[in-house]
């Protein structure tokens, strides 16, 4: 792509933890795009959007948004039972879509919200699986891809956020529907099985507890989550979330190969620096997947901005974030019944 | 105990890879007693005892070494079908009995064979989960049993043998009954994990492949078994047996706990040398669980010898290794079954 | 600063690995700057930045492209004996500088560049220690500023490039003066000791040898230095600075304090991967610094813009620039005559 | 060698910190031995050797015990300076002798101490290096003579005890001569550079510090020392000797080859146990060269005994440790005197 071509006009709908990364890259890091406009019910993120980044207009209406700016692209990063309707008003407005994981929490709604996308081939959606763009995920698929450790036999994924977040999750959760914890905290994990394996899980056994949250309990939320699962070709996986890890952000990918195995961020080390002190030899710890995958959210974004100007859809489709949403939820239902649950994609 | 009591005489049953690792412990390393006979059907391996360790009489009859040396203790490291058998001769005829694990492999005649032992109460029977004595897992129960990382909320036990060992195992399966994969590789994961958390599973949900090794299907055994259990106060438990790693003998258990987590032998670190070479930066593995182990297999002896002495029942019962037993049986019957199994001990 | 001023008009010379990577960052990733002109002796990398980064003139004469554009700052990553008189020429047309590190080789030239430096106290120079923009380094400098190691005791410094970068190095040593091991591979390594512990040197004793490449002799180089200095406030540090590592890119520093230690880099992991295959347990390792410090390089010349927004000198001088190059060259000086070396700063 | 000859009569001198890990080893694991005496000043020692390892005499007379007793082999762990005496007269009766390390602190003596070794060849004389015994040194001996890592380039060697043994010291440096920090703490490093490179130091600039323990002044001792030597072959080498490791007893040496490299202790890891908690993640550190070394010094006797059995002279000689002397002493001297040290073997 040219260096002279026009920018991409863009908006951002949330300014958040995550909306407000995503409106950072877009100001400062990522080419080709521009961002013109960004929505959020804070007026005290929308002055941060416009004096820090430079954002021109800012609004507390989407559809005001959508509807008064001439826009290229918008980025959805609202909390997730928006998405749906947000994509589906913006995609109907001719706008090409990025919208934050996962699709949304009602199946239903995002089977419509997959409908009107399917419907315009033309518009670019892409959702934000981002550890398909971080590095050490594409160095390890790359082996896998090149037969570095034969046929995967297991894979292993947790993702556990630190003790550090539990009181703005639960402040988060009190307000919203996380979707639970196999929603909120394995559907990066459940995606990376499907990419590194090619195969669909078929049958799921999902267990909770709030050991270490009993409080959770009072909000209808678990604090961890553990499920196997059977894979249609034969691969068996783990997946364990969790919200209580002591020492940092444990996002861990296991990949057992009959002829070696991988594992992708098997300590969460903060940086390169090892501390020999009255504790032993310490690795002090990442706290905060933003900082983990900073570099990953602008590469996604900015092959984004690339997929819509050369009219080309992303590699990860609607399918796919429709696919690890229905896996979240059948680990899920599987651990709120107490039995096996079978999946059907 | 003072050092001018008479060593307590012992015998061997078996002289295989493990056996005659015992049986250099107990000629060499061990105090306070005698290794007088050994039995085997290898005249090789007999010869070898009273060549290297002195024994001074073998046999290839076991009951013919009971019944014709005087005995205190006797060592059972022959193929574990015939565990029971041997153990009721030898506590017949008055002896106290050290048994490798599992017990056994038939239910029925591990129950006879407990039966028999719990009406010997003054003679000593210990079983070989020599886990308990090896110094790692011993500081991590330290660790926890002082609270230091909460309470357990997660537990996973991995028990994968190096390629370099799959012919051996083949030649063994071919010739006798593993037990399957969960027993031959799990039983030690199953006991540190009651150990850890006093708590019995209730709930099996076990997978098997042969992906890494299809020739296994022709003998009946399977390479990877995967099992999630469900913990009668909360834990959840995954265990995986395997055959195939590349890297060496993978031992590794977790846990985690509500303010901290333990991984015991997350690398099977064979010495204190790291290599920087073309690869990378590479720490060599260990091959074998024999070297793994090698202090942990005398310090359990040398307990039994002191138990013998003193007239004390060890910590782990017949029962514990019953209950072992019929958990790794479950976790199978669910993978043949295909479904969840409900487990009574 | 404002997101509204007038960004910075910036130009660069030299297009080479590590001015190709600025050029980068200052076309893509640096705020409030515009790359307007570039300036090389190649002419395919002239062209490279003028159809990938949108350099609108390119030139061959760095005095020409002084002359003829209206600049505010100008980057100097031209071979290190062209420094001080493109520094000289740019001071006196007025412009802020950012210099590559070392400053020049020739003391008397960079003595005299330093001189037109100090007489322009309203330009703004900087040279290129970018590692203490890292942010492991930076870590380990609030470690130590805070206390957390008590008083330093020993520093290590080690800059040893990989195996794979040798071809290149003999290329480059061949056709221009590399200023020897120690200026070569260490110059950041004296930077960083004289920044964590606020002591200078006076004393050095340096070692040479050419065991790995001995080819190395036929062009008056070193293959590895090694030298231990000794501090004026009673610290040791010992600096290797190498060319032949088979692993990778060893940018290591040891920072041993009298209540704890701190290793920055102990090992140079490409990512987050860990693989286990029959090698062992595996870290693969970067091979160049320029993918280990992407983000300081970023950084430093992000700050360096911000310097000359705000009209703010850096915390690191001139001065520093030339001690550490007299430092280093005290340290050659000790090897070639075979002797101590007394260090007047 | 058989099982059935008579075990060796053997007597210590010395049951300190190290004489009594030896004496329990001979007592209860090396084989063909039996320690049959023990001397001693402090009579709670004695009663200890009697009543845990069933030495049958005591003796506060280190002659006496040597006239007296029916002896092959005695094992001299007595202070340091007392070494050279109590060899010659233990020479002088016929017997073999073990002594630990270093040889003496006086030259002369040690001198006159070999003279008398060597006039009596058909006697074993073994001195302390145990590390020789290790089995991690050892796989690092035989990766480089295997040609693994290609011609050594470079070499650095730390013993650092933990500041938990910083009491212990000053109470032993209160009373007795430590022979300084290089020949206390490196001359095992010392011993092990020999070793490596085949190689003999030819000059030494040593730095000696109290930073961490100023209070060490007022006894003659220093905390830390670093010395960089010059090897005969181009091999330079780095030691540093410290007593004030926040987090352990760290023992490490790196063998930096023109093809790889090795580093032996790099973390003196405690067990194969990683901690996650609110530090980061963690490996407990060693506290003690005992705990470290144990398996090493009941290797080294018991090649001992066998030697003196088969009667074979070690590959390990008195002048080995003479020389290790030697260069501990330069480095000191270069540290005292503020000069380079030649070094004439």
């Amino acid at each position: 792509m040219g260096r002279t071509r026009k920018p991409l006009r863009a908006a951002i709908i949330g300014l958040g933890r995550l909306g407000s990364r995503h409106a950072r890259h877009l100001a400062n890091q990522v080419q080709n795009v521009e961002l013109v406009a960004a929505c959020a019910l804070d007026e005290k993120q929308l002055k941060w959007a416009q004096d820090e980044l430079g954002v021109k207009t800012t609004y507390t209406n989407y559809k005001d948004m959508i509807d008064t700016e001439d826009l290229d692209v918008i980025f959805i990063v609202a909390p997730t039972p928006f998405h749906p309707e947000m994509t589906i008003y913006a995609i109907n407005a001719g706008l090409s879509v990025f919208c934050e994981k996962p699709l949304g929490l009602d199946l239903e709604k995002v089977d419509e919200m997959a409908e009107v996308i399917r419907s315009h081939p033309d518009q670019i959606f892409q959702s934000g699986f981002m550890r398909r763009y971080d590095d050490s995920y594409r160095y390890a698929k790359k082996i896998v891809d090149d037969g570095g450790i034969g046929n995967i036999i297991y894979m292993r994924g947790y993702g556990i956020d630190p003790i550090s977040g539990m009181n703005s999750f639960t402040k988060f959760a009190t307000e919203a529907d996380s979707g639970g914890i196999f929603v909120d905290m394995n559907i990066h994990d459940i995606d990376l099985i499907r990419w590194f394996t090619g195969q669909e899980p078929v049958q799921a056994y999902g267990l909770t507890s709030n050991i270490a949250a009993p409080q959770l309990a009072d909000i209808g939320e678990f604090e961890t989550g553990v499920a196997q699962l059977k894979m249609d070709g034969g691969v068996i996986a783990t997946l364990i979330g969790g919200r209580h890890a002591a020492h940092g952000n444990q996002v861990e990918l296991e990949i057992m190969g009959s002829n070696g195995w991988l594992r992708v961020g098997e300590h969460p080390d903060l940086n390169r620096v090892t501390v020999f002190n009255e504790n032993g030899v310490v690795r002090p710890s990442l706290q905060s997947f933003g900082e983990r995958f900073d570099d990953a959210f602008t590469d996604e974004v900015q092959d984004f901005v690339h997929n819509v100007i050369v009219g080309k859809q992303p590699e990860v489709t609607v399918d796919d974030g429709i696919k690890a949403l229905r896996i979240a939820k059948a680990c899920q239902q599987s651990a709120d019944a107490g039995k096996l649950v079978d999946i059907r994609l």
